[in-house]
């Protein structure tokens, strides 16, 4: 084991852990709980929706050109035949020259009809309509095809489903919905110093606030995660939580270890029941992350520092959730902001500098990676690329919100 | 029943909303599970934190001045008289004028050093260290309050809590946090031409998808939904399913019913058990809603249109579970962005247009409020104030993002 770390640059490191995802895997849901899912196949239309033409408003259906030049002088006068019931398959009614036929919000349009007057411009007289506007052809109307046409891919496969999607998915007789199965990522905390947020932390002893940050944010990204409790640095109970953890999850992620003694034990651990592929990345914070493969099922060694765990669950592990959830855009927001203050940066490594939002501007957060009031005090991160020396006051940045 | 609405200003059905929001019901949580939830009570620091003076590197623990002008070429030398245990509660060892003490990431820092040299600047050989690097007094360490103070309010009541927050949460020791119950909002679907998702629409039928959209909209805004399906336009199964989900939830939403006669028979069920407090709002769309009170409850009436009860959710429901909720800031997330087209608007109602968002350019999305693609097609809303009449292309407008 060297002294120092052999870094690789950030690129590398996502394509690695990219590479070593396991395949989406794929269950059904249904439609009332898959928002927040991963569509896992396209989803197509099963017939034209809305299926008929229909009122978009309470009104009468009419010929539009008999409304030709109708104003509050000088209205139209139109003949009421009928009313439509609504949900019922057949209008009954067909409107012709000089006629028309009351139409709810959501009726089918009468045959004949071709444009519908809400019914605030009209006034009643008996059967008799004084119609005050004019309506132009298809005016307050949908067609059967308006919204999705039969056979058409209205929803593709890879998609995070919003809640207005199921509202397709439903209006598609969509009851069951296919989706990627959350993965299942266990949370390993190590370090001798670390006490259960239940105990009081003695001198030199700290909480472990990474196993819950950690697993709070895998959960709000679509991952079932399991805490696995706190390992001391002893190598046989280390090997023994990676032997129970590894046939319940399908990612591990081991949580400290940051210090020299850990990396070792956590990487010679790794080594030998599988393969340490990173050991070091140009990243900062996160320098001293490992990306591993036991098995089949991708480790990670993440730092102890919570800004600096967040920062690679962010830039490193979540790539390779989105490729097990086939998503096909990141699920982290982003906004664009204006920097407040100028912030220098080490050529050679990615930095991520936490910045609070306001007004459109974006201010650094500086601090120590050990800190945690920083990741609450601040919106999101920057990133400053390993080619800059920098980013200057007033440029425009990107913001990936927490 | 008058033929025509009587409406009012979208503040004041919100603060018609607002006014019947049931008070904040307060639980305990998991901290592992609180994310996502509101926090009912300030929560306060327990002790320092991180609790005692550290090392945030892997180095040597030093008295900076003994490092004034150390490079390369003249380094520095030091006595290393020992190591630092992680977890211990005394370091054990006092770093004088001329010496050094070994400590791991998260090490307590030695009595008499100030300072910690990163292990990459320095060179062993046997109990001497070379230090090539000069340090500042507080370089590398976290002292014992950085974090938090002891008694210092870290997260207030009402916040919306992230997963870094439940990191700090963890780190003051929460194990169980007092946050606002959920509230349970019951759904049920009017409409004659309704049929439930998994049947095949006949002509003149559409299926229900206001419900599971609602509901999943519900769910990320931290509510409880339970849907209780499609009620025909007849006034007893109407009146028997409300009476049915009034004990069962804290809030109904009555969804469709937006053609005349619809709104004629949930405002009439309203009246009969409460009271109606508002029939018709100045927005567009949705300006067909009802709010109303039955005992204690609050009662919404929304439109049938997709996109105008999904308006209506969010501008005028959403603050009312605000309240419930006891949220000091809305849940939904806002950006700025360049309007790409221009919007007419009529003056004296607040218009909603959905918009799709690239590359910090909004673009309106136009399109008949009972179209769904509008919803999924757009990533959010901008709104268009009463008193104006359109916005401009080129303005900078507000997004409030799906």
């Amino acid at each position: 084991m060297s002294r120092f770390l052999r870094v690789i640059p950030v690129t590398d490191a996502v394509a690695a852990a990219e590479k070593i995802a396991p395949p989406v895997k794929t269950e059904h849901v249904p439609v009332e709980q898959s928002a927040g899912r991963v569509l896992a196949s396209d989803i197509v239309a099963d017939s034209d929706i809305p299926g008929f033409d229909r009122s978009i408003v309470d009104g009468y259906a009419v010929r539009a050109a008999d409304t030709a030049g109708a104003s509050d002088a000088v209205p139209a006068i139109l003949h009421c035949t009928g009313r439509v019931a609504m949900g019922s398959p057949d209008p009954g009614h067909t409107v012709t020259h000089g006629t028309c036929v009351y139409t709810p919000t959501g009726g089918v349009m009468p045959q004949g009809a071709d444009a519908v007057v809400m019914v605030e411009n009209t006034e009643e007289a008996g059967e008799t309509v004084l119609v005050r506007r004019p309506v132009s052809s298809g005016e307050n109307t949908l067609l059967r095809d308006d919204d999705f046409r039969q056979g058409e891919t209205v929803l593709p496969a890879g998609r995070l489903l919003s809640p207005q999607d199921t509202g397709v998915l439903a209006a598609c007789g969509c009851v069951s919905v296919p989706v990627a199965q959350k993965p299942v990522v266990g949370i390993i905390s190590t370090g001798n110093e670390l006490v259960p947020v239940s105990s009081r932390p003695g001198p030199g002893q700290i909480r472990d606030v990474n196993a819950p940050m950690l697993a709070a944010y895998l959960r709000e990204y679509g991952c079932i995660p399991r805490i696995y409790g706190i390992v001391r640095d002893e190598r046989e109970s280390f090997e023994a939580t990676i032997a129970t953890a590894l046939p319940e999850c399908d990612v591990i992620i081991i949580s400290g270890g940051s210090s020299k003694d850990d990396r070792d034990m956590t990487s010679a651990v790794i080594a030998g029941a599988g393969e340490v592929l990173v050991h070091g990345i140009a990243i900062a914070p996160g320098k001293p992350t490992i990306i591993g493969l036991i098995g089949k099922k991708p480790v990670f060694g993440l730092p102890g520092h919570p800004a600096a765990a967040f920062v690679v669950l962010i830039t490193i592990v979540c790539p390779l959730l989105d490729r097990m959830l086939g998503l096909t855009k990141p699920r982290f927001r982003t906004t664009r902001a204006v920097l407040g203050e100028s912030i220098p940066s080490q050529k050679g490594r990615e930095e991520y500098i936490r910045v609070r939002c306001a007004d459109g501007i974006a201010y650094p957060v500086f601090g120590k990676s050990g800190l945690l009031h920083t990741l609450i005090r601040s919106e999101g991160l920057i990133r400053i690329p390993s080619v800059c020396e920098g980013f200057e006051k007033g440029m425009s940045v990107e913001v990936i919100l927490w």
